[in-house]
């Protein structure tokens, strides 16, 4: 009898052929809708034999868990997996595969055109411009050699931030909660980082650690002229102290790649993209691959690691 | 007898009180309007015993300086002065001085700011957000790690360029008429530039030899998904072949810092700033202190180098 995989995607659309060869031992169905045309109450209700599920960014809580039965693996085309309940998979038995690595460089190159696009205030000049403002004068720049990076979170992702940014002339700093090593960039205490780092980016995961880790007193302690970074999951950071931060001043100005942006619309020095730091070409193919993979070898029974023992953090809804 | 000193700007504004200190020895007039409120026929013909200009961006052709009969000294608050009539100058002994290296790091910065911008399309994405666009899809980066980067003109500018982009893992290649060494980037010809190279940054001064050195059959040489970044002066690119390229597809898109924006607010996958490589704030301040040290220089009979034995290569109109 074919396993039931259903597929849930309300991000980026994916060419419905991708698992076409395994059609004679899969029952595959593609749920792919965006915005509130997206029902993962429906999508449960209507497929309760599922076994496999390949799910990108939404809450599978155990209410929805509990609708199916049959459950065997979750596959997410994510490296987060912080928003399936772990808990419930555990006791239930149903593993939990992520997909690691497919980022490659996108990610980082993100985070550091994010930064880029921030301190030369690129979207507000071309916007300007667009306008007929092309001697709008308002927009000064800040030049970079000279000043002090800090990186939150030392993985991949972190680490390769460092690297690109190596040529600038800057000086590089990161926190991690375990201990790394780097040739370029030195180890500081998290308060260290807030209060000298000129450009603090977010680059780790979301567990129980990570969660707000920049709230209001993490946001006090930061120059009032920094800025900001986000390419990790939009809950390392307490957005209403975020927003109300750069409403007061007390920080210069954030670039961050949310999921939520719409708190952000009207907030000062403020530039914005929607979970798009690993969608280039590259990467989603990588990606597609990589979680075809995982469902490969489950399919053949190989061995691989699950992650239910890592926390569960549920996405914040708006 | 105090001379008289013209500043002439049309640019971003400077505070009047920059040449306080000289009220002794000069007799100062600021000439600061933008856009078509400034009219270099007015400041020259209410000005006619001018003995030193100060000037930003603007032709100086001999139609004004035989208007300024006791003209001794034009300095340039660029580092270009092709827009200054050499010829003019050298057969009225009027000096005519730059300001080199007032860039700093900015201007390459803002070079690599433009190109990861373009190559995240940052710009479009943020301005669908606010368009209430959140999820839209159409803005698909490209990775940067693997590809192939081309600078034509290899001088401090494109130089730091290659400096920025060595921890990126790209191929690093440069096209100059004189000979330079790198440790990091290949000496190409121009053509194997142009034909492999996935993005192309013109860093070069403006001068008979780079005038247009983007044309028609340089575009035509270029892949189809390269990338066109210009921080030079406008006319090193052939603008109305650039904007046919670009909606023929014949290029994959630009990042542009050009005086003359027009022609480019329609055209696909463009990213427009007009003339801020080098403001940043940083910027800005050492550029008064280079072009106020040479007035001083200048005034103290200091051997300063004329240049103007350079190209006259007025700028272009509309």
């Amino acid at each position: 009898m074919k396993k039931k995989c259903l597929i849930l995607n309300n991000r980026e659309p994916i060419a419905e052929n991708h698992l076409d060869n395994l059609s004679q031992q899969l029952d595959i169905v593609w749920y792919q809708k965006t915005g509130t045309d997206f029902s993962l109450a429906e999508a449960v209700k209507t497929n309760p034999d599922t076994r496999i599920i390949i799910t990108t960014y939404m809450d599978l809580t155990a209410d929805y868990l509990q609708q199916l039965p049959q459950l065997e693996a979750i596959i997410a085309t994510t490296i987060s997996t912080h928003f399936i309940d772990s808990n419930y998979c555990r006791q239930h038995d149903i593993q939990i595969f992520n997909s690691e690595n497919y980022t490659g460089a996108s990610v980082a190159e993100h985070a550091v055109a994010l930064m880029m696009s921030a301190m030369r205030k690129i979207p507000a000049i071309d916007s300007q411009i667009r306008q007929g403002n092309v001697d709008c004068f308002d927009y000064a720049g800040t030049e970079l050699a000279g000043k002090t990076v800090g990186i939150i979170g030392f993985g991949n992702i972190g680490s390769y931030v460092a690297q690109l940014l190596s040529g600038f002339n800057m000086q590089l700093q990161y926190y991690n909660r375990s201990a790394k090593n780097s040739a370029i960039a030195d180890a500081v205490s998290l308060e260290t980082l807030l209060k000298t780092s000129d450009m603090v980016f977010l680059t780790t995961p979301l567990n129980h650690d990570s969660h707000y880790i920049i709230n209001a007193n993490a946001l006090k302690q930061m120059k009032t002229s920094a800025l900001l970074v986000n390419i990790s999951p939009d809950d390392v950071m307490d957005r209403v102290a975020v927003q109300s931060a750069l409403e007061k001043g007390e920080i210069g100005g954030v670039a961050l790649d949310l999921l939520l942006v719409d708190g952000f619309l009207n907030t000062p020095n403020t530039v914005l993209t929607s979970r798009r730091a690993w969608f280039t070409s590259e990467c989603f193919n990588r990606r597609i691959n990589m979680w075809k993979t995982t469902l490969y070898n489950y399919l053949q029974g190989q061995q691989q690691t699950s992650l239910n023992k890592l926390d569960f953090v549920p996405l914040s809804k708006k």
